[in-house]
């Protein structure tokens, strides 16, 4: 074994793996692929493979500072890249593997990575990047032989001379660095430096967060290649979580019997996979008693899906709200003590996206930068600030998004006097209707109330008289299909009368984006582009009822 | 309420003071006297008095680094001047009340503390440091018309002018300054920076800390003169927990009345107070069902002791090891996920000083300097470092305390293959017999074992053939007196012959330190004064059986 030593005195992520080696040396890592085990080791073999695999980034050429990029599903050897590459002093780059091979030629280049870690299957999508980049190094992460590469990553990690003494760094240089989906414009690039991900880890570990610990079992099913998969691999290094990688686009019977066999304790997802999930759960009677903890992020779950994974797997949900800029969690939704007692002040919490982690700050501005009062009742844009809060974006000013050391979430939010953020919106998909906001989120709640609606999205179309208005696009049901007037009858019990969609469009799935998230800018395009969904100068559309607006 | 914001980007732990008002204003402080309460109010109200009376220092003349004195009980206002004296930018000093007017005047002197907050019946305490220093000043935190004081506690917060904004630190500028009990030399000064005090934070309220939890009432049972109350305060303030404090020289009996009756959680004190505690909630059939944690630090309990709290209060015992140099906290004894279904092995972690905190780093060395393994066997100093560890005294050189950046606790230790420490003995209480060590520490929980002894103390005495041999001193519970060779003979089936101490005297009480250690030096200097206790020329102490010795 390899005795290698921390460097002491700076925050820096890797102490996590010297951690994991000398205190949780026995505990384990396990590989999944297709629902089958692949790979089992420990901490003290993952320790030692991930320090010889920086011993040979170094001997290939990685200077301290340099980005090495991966392009690789959630597997043992992609977590051992998560710690060789800031090890090597270098900056992990994931890219995200959902993107276009124009995206990614775009977002390596911009990057200027050296060297990329890419599984073989995904190859293809690197041919633009490798055409543009024929400098860059490649290393193929799953077949020995592949012909192009510097070497097989076994090879390397077998070949390594030990590393003599780790890359020196400081907390301040980038351990990490990923790009924001991109919804509008270029993606950005975010780097991560060490202390931002080291008191992130912190955070995720609190006993009022995540609650990270030396007794969970945790399944990434968050993609590794996009915001640090929650930074929940950093977390289970520093406290000795067991961790388990569910492999190459797990579907959720896989996770399902994952979840099961491996006892797994605490596990996030999107609220997508969260739904597909609990069908199949229900439908299998999967046995979820070992999970402590089910987290819901990346976008707002319904009051539904919240109730039924409570109920029908008997499992705690919470959610976690963040963002790319915020290494990404900002809040976890852990009610409060006064609601132990209480399950409907539970839920009543559960329901927001939750508390702010401390370390962080925000507050609440309106259109005019103006702060509003934190009264549980008015809404502005959320703003944060903090160690783990972005401050710029990586070699690229965008002087619009950070204000005065606060990064502008784009996220529209109430919060109450204990804290709880509840986000009402994007700023970018609320409806200025006649001069006040209708959420786009709160109606997509209101339709998911609808027994017969499985999913639902409501966009903003523009309106001669009223500026803009909302259509909605709904999912239904297997045979449970509802007229427009049906649906917009059950809405109007629970909307103010002039929130209601001037239409709405049955759809059999809505489009999502690469991290799962609905695709507006797609149903904003489809919307336009049929003529007979929305016509503004439609005598019926204007006659809406308007009673609730100012103007 | 006075709207002051934090001012972030910095770890300052006066922002867990705006944290408390914003997200935890309604959450209580309950403050007890003499096992009565006289003190309640929420942290909204905590955080106005303390922005107030912050704004009264920087009238009164404080300037940022400025050292203000605190010589005081755990009360409500001792609470408010630990963020009160930091959010004006000074230093909090405080000043054990438990030391003699003499070496609280060197103290004081030594820190050049500017101003004193002092409770009315401490005053005669600070005789020799006013006469000193006629130009400190003195607020008496309790009586409003005092005559020397510059003004009464509560005017300075009625009539402050609000502080209009917070004076600017960053986090490596000092928050607080403590000196150590001094049981060798004269006592010297720690500084916490804020970032020290503020990572502390974070770790105290990690899951596998003490996991300080918006759910939890802490009770500060630890004094707040000395090592910053184990940091618990700030934990409370950071989560949300409530706080309740018991007031001047908190009895037994009045610490059992208050966990019982304010659903106390959370609770640390010294072993010496557990013991009495036990005694009177056994004898009362208090109530302890609240606590979810009481931990143990200070010196290492007996294992009888820790059997007794969890089987007779039916509470779960923790240790913390820790020491003023370490801010104070660096382990935590959780036992592993594994000892959950095992009461034994739960115990054998239990009675260990536990697993090191995250953010810190360790390692064992010899006499020499040389590291020795981790490996449950090998037994070395504790070296540290990490972000709350000292790396130098205040305005004091002390090289042989400091090596290297680390820092030399004198604590003697193993440290497992799990990262479990265990301390075997101070360095400096170790009895190097025959060329071979013998852990007093050890002796110590061996006597411990036999069911008629309260308490014992082992110190080294020298020995003109074996260089140093062990004596005991043994407190026997009320009529259980045993003869010496008694005590021998049942000790004899627990440690090596060689280990059996030269004579057992009998004591009514041990001699303790100002911080409730016993007191060895006390010990040494009456074992040399008794001739009859110890004459190294009686042929039976020369014929003591050494078979063991490598010599």
């Amino acid at each position: 074994m390899n005795q290698l030593s921390p460097i002491g005195g700076q925050l820096l992520i890797t102490d996590f793996l010297f951690r994991a080696r000398d205190m949780f040396g026995r505990k384990e890592i396990i590989e999944y692929t297709e629902g089958v085990e692949t790979h089992r080791y420990d901490y003290a073999t993952y320790a030692d493979r991930v320090i010889r695999l920086a011993g040979a980034l170094v001997e290939l050429g990685v200077r301290p500072g340099d980005r090495v990029a991966t392009l690789a599903w959630n597997h043992h050897r992609h977590l051992e890249l998560y710690m060789a590459i800031p090890l090597a002093g270098a900056v992990l780059h994931t890219v995200n593997l959902r993107l276009e091979p124009d995206e990614i030629a775009y977002i390596v280049d911009h990057a200027d990575d050296t060297m990329i870690f890419a599984d073989a299957s995904l190859l293809p999508l690197l041919d633009v990047t490798r055409s543009r980049r024929p400098q860059m190094k490649v290393v193929v992460t799953d077949e020995p032989e592949y012909a192009d590469a510097v070497a097989g990553y076994e090879q390397l990690i077998a070949e390594s001379t030990l590393l003599a003494e780790i890359p020196p760094r400081t907390e301040n240089d980038l351990a990490a660095l990923c790009y924001t989906s991109g919804t509008t414009g270029a993606p950005k690039g975010v780097g991560y430096t060490h202390r931002a991900l080291y008191l992130h880890t912190f955070a995720a570990c609190l006993a009022d967060g995540h609650a990270i610990s030396e007794r969970d079992r945790v399944c990434h099913v968050v993609p590794m290649f996009h915001a640090n998969a929650w930074g929940i691999p950093f977390a289970a290094l520093m406290s000795g979580a067991e961790q388990v990688l569910p492999g190459p686009h797990p579907t959720p019977p896989q996770i399902a019997t994952i979840v099961a066999a491996e006892s797994v304790t605490y596990t996030g997802m999107v609220p997508t996979v969260a739904v597909d999930l609990l069908d199949h759960a229900v439908a299998s009677g999967t046995d979820f008693s070992s999970l402590r903890a089910l987290v819901l992020g990346g976008s707002t779950p319904s009051v539904r899906l919240i109730a039924d994974l409570e109920d029908k797997l008997g499992v705690r949900v919470f959610q976690g709200w963040g963002m790319t800029e915020i290494s990404p969690m900002a809040t976890f939704s852990r009610p409060p003590a006064a609601a132990d007692d209480d399950p409907a002040l539970r839920h009543d919490h559960v329901r927001k996206q939750g508390r702010l982690l401390p370390g962080l700050h925000w507050k609440l501005v309106d259109a005019e930068g103006s702060e509003v009062p934190q009264d549980g009742k008015s809404q502005g844009e959320v703003l944060m600030r903090g160690p783990w809060v972005a401050t710029t974006y990586y070699n690229e000013s965008h002087p619009d998004k950070f204000v005065d050391g606060w990064l502008r979430t784009g996220d529209i939010g109430i919060i109450d006097e204990q804290g709880y953020l509840e986000i009402v919106d994007r700023a970018k998909d609320l409806i200025k209707s006649g001069g006040e906001w209708i959420s786009s989120v709160a109606l997509e709640q209101a339709l998911l109330q609808n027994s017969a609606v499985a999913d639902a999205a409501v966009i903003a179309v523009k309106h001669p008289r009223w500026q803009e208005r909302p259509v909605a696009f709904v999912v239904f049901h297997q045979g449970e299909r509802l007229s427009s007037q049906a649906v917009l009858d059950e809405l109007a019990e629970r909307v103010p009368k002039w929130w209601l969609p001037e239409q709405i469009v049955a759809t059999d799935v809505l489009p999502r984006t690469s991290v799962g998230k609905v695709d507006k800018k797609t149903l904003r395009t489809s919307a336009s582009e049929q003529a007979d969904l929305w016509d503004p100068t439609n005598a019926t559309i204007a006659a809406v009822p308007h009673g609730g607006v100012s103007s």
